[in-house]
């Protein structure tokens, strides 16, 4: 792999300092910022995250926040979903659309207040659009990035070692549910949330100064527990199907091709891209994400998508692979045509090492 | 440096295997695409620009493309900059701000008909300011991003190699002008341009698939020119005042604070931001971009801003260094207060490595 260069323009983070002490063997770039990818390897990496708990910089996850009297019309413009169905205190998972109905963007929505909300973004600059559409039509609205930077603990120990730091009231908090919580005397929300399926919290840290504070009381207190300091990990994230927007899904994908109608209330709201998509829900969609389980033995790292035929024709493209040991086969996520799509269909994956004969599964792996 | 963890998130271009073939050391993520930082070494990556010619992949500058009626009316609104005194053919360096006068971006404008611009973008994503206005506005145009990719010759032997690939025409086209010329059939832009004062063109490479022709087409042409695959050079660009959005200018500041008061016409023009733009172009900034001129041999790398101090107040900060072989100085970029500014002023720099002398610079130094 060639070495990454930096400069003020990749932005550091307020726990940058704590990650570098850890030493990642590789970062990637997100959000205009550093984000590490690998510490010892993936596989090691992978294997800690389910046995231990680890704490991971996820500051790239951005804010926009929105406030101000027009801040529920802005956020419900933005998004299929009917965000009137959004309790108090729950983390709401968006689909962000244009006008043609493809998404820009996957946030995960917290609504402080009414007239107060942030959206933690994923990777795109969705300061921009929400920028673009208030001042286009005259909203009364601010739109900021606020000085909130998320921290992930993630792993089956995540929530001893966060109810050690937060207090047991981290407890009670529900999945994809936020409360306030504080730490030497500063409120930070904490959301049991992140991106993967071994269990854990994310601290939305307020103000960078209290950054490291944070991250040292984290690794301070789980010494016992085995907690490092880790990142998203390629393999568990493909185990477990969580997309990541730019390589899974791009503008190119409507939140139905996504697999996300659970989130798409076009019928009900007034939104952008309401006509497109009403009219793929009333068709359905011509492909979709699904789960692909690629033969072969491990795969070598893919960089750019991997076509995928069946019956000799392109049904699709493979978008994330990572070989798991757990589970024995090279895990994948892809876009696949409706007509190739039924979990069990036999598929042939373009590798740049060959092609690998591989089958559509009912579903991922957790 | 750590390294660089690809996926498709991290796009490739249409050049890339051009690219990879000459083996890039280092790669930054511009635009959530790949560009090369660093092929031999800086030092002498740059002596061979200054003397020869090079071939860059820069289509991390991606084009928005904005087209229909209102498509003058959006560019004008976005940018200070008075697009009505920009003549045809000429490549339109715009300064784009948000409603508080910051800047979101500086990208080079092409208007290829009344109707039709792109925008030649510098690291962010004004695809979704533009959509975002035009969607909120309800304006009459169509954005996207075009399948269309920058290919930067610069040095002092660029014309030679473009006029021996495009024909005798490229040598009539005029700095920060451009004409359409041809390749086996197809029609690119090609412009005089580009991202270092050692002269050059920047074609915009009309469609992927050629993308690799006309790269190979110029290797092959350039063979006795001794042309190389090379990229932006962190040296040149620095003694050359040339500014990086998103390190040396961000959108906490305003197009004066750039230096770029020659492009902003707030009095004239219906442009968001006019405001504060007007209030600053009154009082005038309380800072701005200067060459500064570090002391005490190579300077370690800048990944994160430097604090300057004077009298022993903080005064700016420096965004970019690099260690001149041809000043022997530290070249650096600084953004420094209006107490401070004025050529000769003794600054003090505060480097990883320890506090050093430096003075403010008149001029760049090309």
């Amino acid at each position: 792999m060639p070495e990454l260069f930096l400069s003020p323009r990749l932005r550091p983070t307020p726990f940058t300092p704590g990650v570098e002490a850890a030493a990642p063997k590789a970062y990637t770039v997100y959000n205009r910022m550093r984000l590490a990818s690998v510490f010892d390897s993936l596989e090691s990496d992978c294997a800690h995250l389910k046995e231990h708990v680890q704490v991971w910089d996820v500051a790239v996850q951005r804010q926009v926040e929105i406030a101000g009297p027009d801040a529920p019309r802005l956020v419900q413009w933005m998004t299929p979903r009917d965000i009137s169905r959004v309790g108090d205190g729950v983390c709401a998972y968006l689909p962000i659309c244009d006008d043609s109905g493809g998404m820009l963007n996957d946030p995960v929505a917290l609504r402080l207040d009414r007239e107060l909300w942030w959206l933690s973004l994923a990777d795109s600059d969705m300061l921009y659009y929400a920028k673009g559409l208030a001042i286009g039509a005259g909203l009364n609205v601010s739109v900021r990035e606020p000085d909130v930077s998320p921290l992930a603990v993630q792993g089956p120990k995540a929530e001893e070692l966060v109810a050690r730091v937060f207090g047991d009231t981290v407890r009670k908090i529900g999945f994809f549910h936020f409360a306030n919580c504080s730490l030497d005397g500063r409120n930070h929300i904490v959301a049991r949330s992140g991106w993967s399926k071994q269990g854990g919290f994310e601290i939305y840290v307020d103000g960078h100064e209290n950054g490291m504070p944070v991250f040292s009381a984290l690794m301070e207190a789980g010494r016992d527990l085995h907690v490092r300091v880790g990142c998203p990990n390629s393999i568990e994230r493909v185990e477990s199907g969580l997309l990541s927007y730019g390589s899974d899904i791009t503008w190119e994908h409507t939140p139905y091709q996504a697999g996300l109608s659970a989130y798409c209330h076009p019928e009900t709201v007034e939104c952008i891209g309401r006509e497109p998509l009403l009219r793929e829900a009333a068709e359905g969609p011509p492909r979709q994400i699904r789960c692909v389980s690629i033969g072969g033995g491990p795969a070598p790292q893919l960089t750019e998508f991997w076509p995928v035929t069946g019956s000799g024709l392109s049904v699709g493209r493979i978008s994330s692979v990572a070989w798991s040991p757990e589970f024995r086969t090279n895990a994948a996520i892809g876009m696949i045509d409706r007509s190739h799509w039924e979990g069990g269909t036999r598929v042939e994956v373009h590798a740049p090492d060959g092609v690998r004969a591989a089958e559509i599964r009912e579903s991922f792996y957790r």
